[in-house]
């Protein structure tokens, strides 16, 4: 059976006054502690969230599909309703958003890692030792010189070795293979076109390699460079356009900022906690009708594999939680974009709880927002696509299909 | 990922001697009333249900897909292993069916409105200030004396402003825009073809629509008409196609008896309630290996918004069902095409309870036949296009799938 697509969608939303609130707390799905069997959230004292679990609907969602770990792109993406299958992001352009920087239609963004390569040009260290990102600043800045006929250059930081490399022209291609082989002891791939009109940026990003060569000869470590992830902004409709709602972002991160605006939401940056989010959002409150409020800490804590911490970001979320409520909005949803258990210190695959309040939910018999007590839920196990037509069917914004 | 689809089934489908009943009550799942806590189904006295709930296996079941509210059609179509984002039923059609008018492949079907256009022919109601339907009827009687060569023209009342039109002839298309804007203040649409057989069909149409207005001009407030949804009968495998079933519909109203009948169903026409259906259903027990028994009355109780009326329809059908078991067959499920909740008086997103019995259903833990108690069924939450292969492989109608 084909599942219903944003075509469809699009076909079937209407405005309406009602407002959605979605709360994305990053990397929400954890493991058990192996002295309590508890996770993140079910060690936290949530007193909130489980009042309003108890009016809601819950559930269980895979943000990819069960058994894949997403990375934060897909995540976010199925949570607004976009297959993260159909719409994939290239790293380049994943890259530019995680630094907030602007791409326009005609750039042509890859991924950049310094990296060592020895006498015979051989590498010998992917990752050039991890240099210093202030050392990254400084050999970006050369390279940033580069001159390429007919194409602007931006070369920008991003960590350690990491950087961006964005080539702004009429008529670039992102067709092109990366130069990083992903394997040491020997050479980088030259660049080569994978379709006849990428030949002339290849050409260009060759022309770069080899200037760039040149250029940190005398910068060892970090003597050479490897790109990967060719990629050009998706074209990807708007959630105006399907869902016809006027989204506002909240958040503090550039990445979730950056993907929030691909997709046509009115970004708000804030900067400080989740009480500083919902102020925000009680300000925005009456010009929008859909609201993405993400909390980054709880991923980072988890990647950290610092347990306590992760426990701490989600008491931090609940007590702020009425401040939410306060504003009534007709339709809440709290879940995460992928689980991050402290215990294996990244994003996993395990499914991700899932709470989402209307006065039409048909609430469940579920009286905690825990990973245990969701299996349980109204909602059952669900596709994280399958959200947004949720929130939009309970805020009364979409009509029947068919007749 | 890939469902199993309908070529799959086709591939390992077989005759035998067992039966399977699929009892559908329309519009079956509800919301909780407010001061009880229990929805419809819940408040319902209903033994039977409960007890056979308790020898079956229960779950949930999305007609479409979660959050999208269904039509009719595509509730029905699911029911019946019909993928309905595939097999899509235009608004014309479904109107013949609806008024149980006989199409034929040679015709192309579209729904009318009678409006009311202004001096400069500017559409001011787009339904005639819904006038009644014996004007309607009159009205149709006027239009169907419009001669058009080489196309018979059948003109239908439907319900109050609606009508069905209907031309029959060779080569014509249904690749039609919609004369009706769906606005006011503006003109009619012309018809346009879509793609270039339709050219004629268009020519047809357009003829008719200005033979219309003429008629019409002394019939203010209905002076003028619109058409939309031009369709044509979907090229649709039937039941006994891929099912090797020989399948008979027992039901009351047009529209469903139509779709029974347009996926080769055998057709009995009821006109009582579920006592009668089933005697229906005795009574055509032994010619027959599949049977669809509709139940009308609970939809149009939920649409009324009438929440006791709604309950007395379950009731009605629990106390008919020892009827339907003392027929002993092999598989009975019972669940409808949609939810109705009388709080929203209308179809709504929600899941559907399912129960599905047969000696070989494994059944589960549940004990009642509820929104609530089926949500820990062991189908889980299923969508509907699921049930008629599990109808089949409970009746052992379906072989293995790859050696």
């Amino acid at each position: 059976m084909k599942m219903v697509a944003l075509e469809e969608i699009r076909e079937i939303s209407v405005v309406s006054a009602s407002k959605i609130v979605m709360l994305v707390i990053d990397g929400l799905g954890g493991l058990p502690d192996a002295k309590t069997g508890h996770t993140e959230l079910e060690t936290a004292h949530t007193p909130y969230l489980d009042q309003l679990a108890k009016r809601s609907i819950c559930g269980l969602i895979d943000p990819v599909s069960p058994g894949i770990t997403p990375g934060s792109g897909p995540g976010h993406l199925a949570l607004f309703g976009y297959d993260p299958l159909k719409f994939t992001i290239g790293r380049g352009v994943l890259e530019a958003l995680g630094i907030g920087f602007e791409l326009t239609k005609n750039d042509v963004a890859a991924r950049g890692n310094f990296c060592t390569v020895d006498d015979d040009g051989l590498i010998v260290d992917r990752r050039a030792g991890r240099i210093t990102t202030d050392k990254c600043a400084e050999l970006c800045k050369l390279l940033g010189q580069i001159k390429l006929e007919g194409v602007e250059l931006f070369v920008w930081p991003v960590k350690e070795h990491r950087f961006l490399l964005a080539l702004r022209g009429d008529g670039l291609s992102a067709g092109i293979n990366d130069t990083d082989p992903q394997r040491l002891g020997i050479v980088p791939n030259m660049a080569i076109a994978k379709e006849p009109q990428a030949k002339h940026t290849a050409h260009m990003v060759n022309i770069f390699i080899d200037e760039a060569s040149k250029i940190l000869a005398r910068h060892h470590p970090a003597n050479m460079i490897l790109l990967r992830g060719f990629s050009k902004l998706p074209d990807i409709p708007s959630m105006n356009e399907i869902y016809k709602l006027a989204p506002a972002a909240i958040a503090v991160y550039p990445m979730y900022k950056g993907l929030a605006k691909l997709i046509g939401m009115k970004v708000f940056s804030a900067d400080g906690g989740i009480q500083e989010e919902l102020k925000i959002l009680a300000d925005c409150f009456d010009k929008h009708d859909f609201f993405y409020v993400h909390v980054k800490n709880a991923d980072s804590a988890g990647e950290d594999g610092d347990f306590k911490r992760k426990v701490s970001v989600i008491e931090q979320v609940d007590s702020a939680l009425p401040q939410l409520l306060e504003l009534k909005p007709e339709v809440i949803v709290v879940t995460g974009d992928h689980s991050t258990p402290a215990m294996l210190k990244g994003h996993s695959w395990h499914p991700v709880p899932v709470l989402l309040y209307s006065q039409w939910c048909r609430s469940d018999d579920v009286k905690e927002f825990s990973e245990s007590a969701c299996i349980s839920g109204g909602l059952g196990r669900l596709h994280a696509t399958d959200i947004m037509p949720l929130a939009m069917a309970n805020a009364l914004k979409l009509t029947k299909f068919g007749a």
